[in-house]
């Protein structure tokens, strides 16, 4: 017969608990229900909030709402991949810790759009010490950084995990916030430099910057300088974006960030980005790292 | 009245075999079952159709489904943001119409798959001028210029958008539609070119290049060759192609688009796009303004 | 307790109006509800498994489970497209087999996390000639290549796709398989090469690329290495990451990837990934073949 309809299918649902389910497509899309593999994406870990990450392992979950047995289904490869290299191997290493680890996959994920692990590791990196505050400034920078649909997907996951936790707006930054001090020096020379190079191409994005960025979003303290550079740093490699690379990692070493921790951001995003995006940056990251010891 | 309660969508749902489904929002999601995200993408901005954007803020839609207050629960600043530097800001200011805000938005979602924005911004384009036969040839140009699948995608959301604003098939154009007149002179150029430097390395790509993109797809007359340009531009920039943009930018402003608005596209990129595609663009536009202006 | 399972999660849901919903996930899965786009997602392509492709057209289907009604819907031009120029032309060109354009086009989806043809392509390939212990050999090379949350969207659909089709873990490569030999020197040259480079920069990354990548995974033998290196190049184009494509491409043709297959690979990815990532490839092939050459 080949097709059978949508609602062939439904109709011939097995009974659940004694009652057929008995839902028409067209009713459901015109209701705006919308069920399914969301599902999927969308629950927190389960548990995640009471265990921890070697727990979380022991109990089965790898990865987003798929557990081991969802992935050693199609692949055990990758489910052992997952377990040992990955979550006992490069999430143990010391030259990071694991909230700095949380905070440089949960960038590469929210830069990528890559929901399916979204709900893991947003519960993880509370666990793993980002404060709520701080997941919500991660968010927010990269509206900035990635893209405001790359934030919203991100809102529409730590909605819940929030919700769950009992986590609520005075645990979070205001719109508003009092700013950290400006560096007036130091940006009246990002600035001018900027504006030199392409205040003619573009005066509304190069004044945008200036504005919202600058002046605004880098000094909300809800989230360190630091952290914010790791953020952005693990975005750009995230995304492949190697041409602001050289600067921004830059700040981030003048933020705080070691050597020794920018290289190994490189190990970690490898497995959350791809090989090809941590490489595609290696020759960049070497070249910052050549230039600030001379 | 505007926007109509999740609730109210779910009870208005239509009996199936006999019984209407009346299933809550909040024990759905308490109970995982997913609805939710996808649920968020699915549905049309509520009552986008009947508002404009302002009355849009003004029942608190921000983006897709998400509205005010999700966004407000995770992230006051973003939703600040959002209201305030962005949909009051960029998209009022005069350098760019907000039909040719949306045409740039539509396009870089769709080369994006930002899925969550779709919805909001696919009904905006609709009020801010779009007409549906103009959104539909976006999404087939997409299907080139960003990958079959980002158009399948851009056509599940559509199809829904489409069905309740009662736009049919009539009001699309057709398969084969009348070609607009080809410029032969300058056809044979980009093709002798092309041909050379890549004739031998991959000929099919170079025969295909010519049949269905310069001597099809670009002379179908329900996109504007000017706004098939903006719609290229604007999705080789959020796809960071910064090798394909002095191309395609040339062709553009041959195709009417001011250097004005090419400086404004960049603006408004920034924000759906993120701020590194938009300054890894900035060289190659610059590049491409100064050799016209010789 | 830790985790507590999706039954659990469900028949804890609140009454609604009076009722219990009570809705089983593997029911759910089974029925085919999944309702919504993500439903379009989620599902396989109906009755891909009894019908070749062509038989599909026949029957409706083209993209994912969006059918070609839902396209007609929105662009009868891209449905007129897809049906010809792509399912009844590039698929059919010789220069690469069914089985090759499916490996491509399903490294390429996976690459971009491009869920709406997922279904569709996956079970395509299986009729195309992939094994599915070939297919879950896919998705784990591309965790390295793409992403670990690129696999992990892959598992979720290929999951149900198994399901159905009755494949067992028994069909799939085991976690530890029995390697291929390695070819010491080469390898030895490679990594040389890597270290002089970059051991400095990050020596945790390329430790890992040496013990996980080069010393296990290429030499799992569930996929010739032949399509192994089709996989990654597919996945490296698919991406825009031009920077890597001249070592995998290179690798692949030393793999036995022919030139005129290596060639066709650009047309049939051009369509899947759009005109642009072929194009910002184009001048990379074109140097590797030359030098090949000499």
């Amino acid at each position: 017969m080949g097709q059978f309809t949508f609602h062939e299918a439904v109709t011939r649902a097995e009974p659940v608990n004694g009652a057929p389910i008995n839902i028409d497509r067209r009713s459901l899309i015109k209701s705006g229900i919308a069920v399914s593999i969301i599902a999927l994406w969308h629950t927190e870990p389960l548990g995640a909030k009471e265990v921890k990450m070697s727990e979380n392992k022991k109990h089965g979950a790898v990865a987003g709402t798929l557990n081991a047995d969802d992935v050693w289904a199609v692949s055990p490869a990758l489910a052992q991949y997952t377990a040992g290299p990955l979550l006992d191997g490069v999430w143990k290493r010391p030259e990071l810790t694991p909230r700095d680890r949380s905070v440089v996959t949960v960038a590469a994920l929210i830069a990528r759009i890559q929901l399916i692990e979204m709900p893991y590791h947003f519960a993880l990196a509370l666990d793993n010490g980002v404060k709520p505050g701080e997941l919500s400034e991660i968010i927010t920078h990269l509206a900035f950084y990635a893209g405001w649909a790359n934030a919203m997907s991100a809102v529409a996951i730590a909605k819940d995990i929030f919700h769950r936790r009992g986590i609520g707006v005075d645990q979070l930054p205001p719109a508003k916030d009092k700013l950290l001090q400006l560096n007036e020096e130091a940006e009246k020379q990002r600035a001018a430099q900027v504006s030199n190079n392409f205040g003619a191409v573009s005066p509304g994005l190069v004044q945008k910057t200036t504005d919202l960025l600058f002046r605004d979003l880098w000094l909300r303290p809800a989230l360190a300088p630091r952290d914010r550079s790791l953020v952005t740093v693990s975005a750009l490699i995230a995304n492949g974006q190697t041409a602001q690379i050289t600067y921004h990692l830059g700040r981030a070493m003048d933020n705080g960030l070691t050597q020794e921790q920018a290289s190994e951001v490189l190990t970690q995003i490898a497995f959350y980005a791809g090989w090809p995006c941590a490489f595609s940056a290696l020759p960049v990251v070497k070249d910052v790292f050549e230039k600030r010891q001379k």
